[in-house]
């Protein structure tokens, strides 16, 4: 790997002279607060497993044994989030608080938003919204999102608002989809690293397990992409596993932001075909592209699936519109008889009538979403990206340049005493220390100890926070 | 039992001169279009498994074993839903649609709503709305909503936040509690006839079974009470019973509007204690009493609960605010550890943080809540149930006359032709060929066939329908 140009970037690669090894004691995926254990493989789990020692929560005699099993991600995972809510860095209210580049969320464009959901149309109340309703979405919201997705996704052909299914966010669609596709203890194959939390999505109330299909970080003659996906390593993984019914691909990717390409995305759909695989395609990044030249090609523009009754798409409102906190998740498939399924469990991811309501007002407004939000949105996470790759940059750190999503995967290799997630949940732990929130690749089940996600997506002075990692070197070890 | 004094009370008993015997189809409880099937006792499932023949769905090759069980639900249970949803009554626009006395939803206060939610405070948006927060809740809701309970239930002592977990309706609650405090296939106490979509909301993710004990719908001189719940069926139903964990207590009662004074309450929860049970206690109905000669004491208003870390109590707005749409429940427990657990299912029920606010808003105005809401309401509900009990009793229908929630427990044994579930399908369904919608009792695993949950809380004009009850008399077998 190279530090210059794509797929790596960096200006140098001169590793620190001295690298942290402070005491670890656990990571986490802030947004769901959620445990990230690797579940179907070998890898890592008992570093995660482990590092509250002595302050793990002893059993409850008030719950069973799913009940302590569940409670017990808490105590691993969640120190860093917990962490960062009680001390939440603020410009002049709290210019010593933790300054959060771990949770993926976009906090550039809350003036826009805040000036279109202040609109008179968002303040809507008819009787039918406040009553019981469809658990799969109204009509009048699946429709909407069926316009859309049909118009952003680029489908050749009118999306069917039947086939749409919207529900209180992704999560829940990941839970929901695991549950009725898949009986407990069966396994979905995913690459790594990927977003961690989606092992808790399918795990916690569907007790459904991931297969990892390890990427590799280096580069060779041979294959010239760090992280490379490709159907001859998926078939390598499916051969190893057992009792895979799904694969779950991500376009544009978390946390790598690769953009596949539509022969990509095919050749997946192809191998998943061949072996009568499910294919969760999330593309909940799909308009958080900030590099114009670049174009994001849903695998709904496709002219055919190669097997629409097995393929199901992702979207929602959390990234590309800069709203996880108002939980909307969007699925669509053809398949109409995991739509059936699905709103036997729609009851306990319902969005309230009136949102239902602005999340449609929303969508259909596309002189905002065209002339307001969105280009002034890839003007502004375009901007924060070059800000943070500069500083990466100027630090010396490797990364893979991606014009898409809210994070940057850098390569903190060089900052590892030893290559271990030991000691890559010791650097993330000391960024704690120094009041910068992470997320390490071990959150991500990466195979190689030493990356991380940094959100850029924050106000450049949030970001400035990062600059401590200048201070890495002269970091010392904890007594 | 008489007909004209409490327990159940009718004009007349005369039964009619001839009873329907349509072919039926199936029943459901249309809030969640959810199955009622009896899981734990011998009563009745058939009958609710079969009656869709040769139209229940196949099973899907796409779907797993679990996947299809889950499908098959809905095949069963949402036909009069369904129906309904295609038909709605409209008194100018489709008179001559389907009238909904089956949903427990509060139609008469959508003036004082739609004034209230369109005020200038609801329409209030700020950056960390808009992100991921704490998933038991926002602080200041679970603040507000500890205050609300504090004050509405009449607790002696300030009720803690901390303790308060807020999800998107109660249904989630229910599923998540079972899913912490039970393994699979544990069972869960509860007396019957009761609000049939718990058996779902405890068992479709989570796969906890209900005990059901039954209650008798007779008087004798020993019980004067029809379904009177008493400690001593508790105990029996115990003994019967295996692995359960808790038992779920209902105040007011659904579908009964039975409510318990706290010293039934107290033996109850004492019951609970004295077998190591959780008592999960429903309240969802505090506010829904409309004589004010009957005062309803929460659990929260003891000075000391027997078995406070046993002790779930639960509440939401969907019933006594009329907004069963904005999907908002409360649970209400001193028990740290079951809150810990529980938040980390949260992510899979959250609440958008805008409605976090609106809920917020809401529970803290006292002026609206007790001097135009709760009175203004009570006068309506209290209307509502006197036009529909003097319909009833015109008809010489028995049934329980209860100043609570917002349905009858009616007694149509006189038109069946035969005591079977077949025969109360049959009459079910002749209702719904005729536009009305009711909820019949093996929705609620009663014991006895024949019995109807008739809700009132809705228009006169609507329930004008209900004098098609007239009819029946003069409905004929089909062909």
């Amino acid at each position: 790997m190279t530090t210059a140009a794509p797929p790596v970037s960096s200006s140098s690669s001169q590793p620190p002279a001295e690298a942290p090894t402070v005491q670890v004691i656990s990571t986490h995926e802030a947004e769901k607060s959620q445990p990230t254990s690797v579940t179907a493989c070998q890898m890592s789990q008992n570093v995660l497993a482990t590092p509250r020692g002595a302050e793990a929560p002893s059993p409850s005699v008030y719950l069973s044994k799913r009940g302590n099993s569940i409670r017990q991600h808490q105590g691993t995972l969640q120190e860093g989030f917990v962490q960062y809510a009680a001390n939440k860095y603020h410009v002049t209210d709290n210019p010593e608080g933790i300054i959060n580049l771990g949770t993926s969320e976009n906090k550039l464009c809350y003036d826009l938003l805040h000036a279109r959901l202040t609109r008179p149309d968002m303040l809507y109340v008819e009787p039918s919204l406040l009553q019981y309703s469809d658990w799969t979405g109204r009509t009048f919201l699946r429709e909407e999102v069926a316009k859309f997705l049909t118009h952003y996704c680029g489908s050749p052909k009118t999306l069917n608002a039947d086939n749409v299914v919207v529900m209180n966010g992704c999560g829940s669609l990941f839970s929901c989809v695991a549950a009725v596709i898949c009986d407990p203890k069966d396994a979905i194959l995913i690459p790594t690293p990927f977003y961690g939390v989606i092992t808790d999505d399918v795990d916690l109330y569907s007790d459904v397990k991931l297969f990892h299909v390890h990427l590799d970080c280096e580069v060779t003659i041979k294959d010239y992409r760090a992280f490379h996906l490709t159907v001859e390593k998926l078939e390598e993984g499916l051969t190893k596993a057992k009792q895979e019914v799904a694969v779950i691909l991500m376009n544009p990717h978390n946390p790598l932001a690769e953009i596949y390409t539509p022969e990509e995305m095919i050749a997946f759909l192809e191998f998943a075909k061949r072996n009568d695989l499910h294919a969760i395609v999330d593309e909940l990044y799909m308009l958080t592209v900030f590099d114009e030249s670049v174009t994001f090609h849903s695998v709904l523009s496709l002219d055919s699936l190669p097997d629409p009754l097995r393929t199901h798409v992702m979207w929602g409102l959390s990234k590309d519109f800069a709203m996880s906190g108002i939980r909307a998740g969007t699925l669509y498939t053809e398949n109409r008889e995991l739509v059936e399924a699905l709103a036997q469990l729609g009851c306990f991811h319902g969005i309230p009538g009136t949102v239902q309501h602005q999340v449609a007002q929303l969508l259909q407004d596309r002189a905002w979403i065209d002339n307001e939000f969105l280009p002034e949105n890839r003007r502004r996470l375009k901007a924060a990206h070059s800000f943070l790759t500069g500083e990466l940059r100027s630090m010396g750190i490797p990364f893979l340049d991606r014009p898409a999503a809210l994070f940057v995967w850098a390569d903190l290799r060089e900052y590892l005493q030893e290559s271990s997630f030991q000691e890559e949940l010791n650097l993330w732990r000391c960024f704690l220390r120094h009041n910068v929130l992470l997320s390490c690749g071990q959150a991500f089940s990466c195979s190689t100890p030493g990356w991380f996600r940094i959100v850029f997506a924050d106000q450049h002075l949030h970001l400035g926070g990062l600059t401590d990692l200048h201070q890495a070197a002269a970091w010392t070890h904890p007594s």
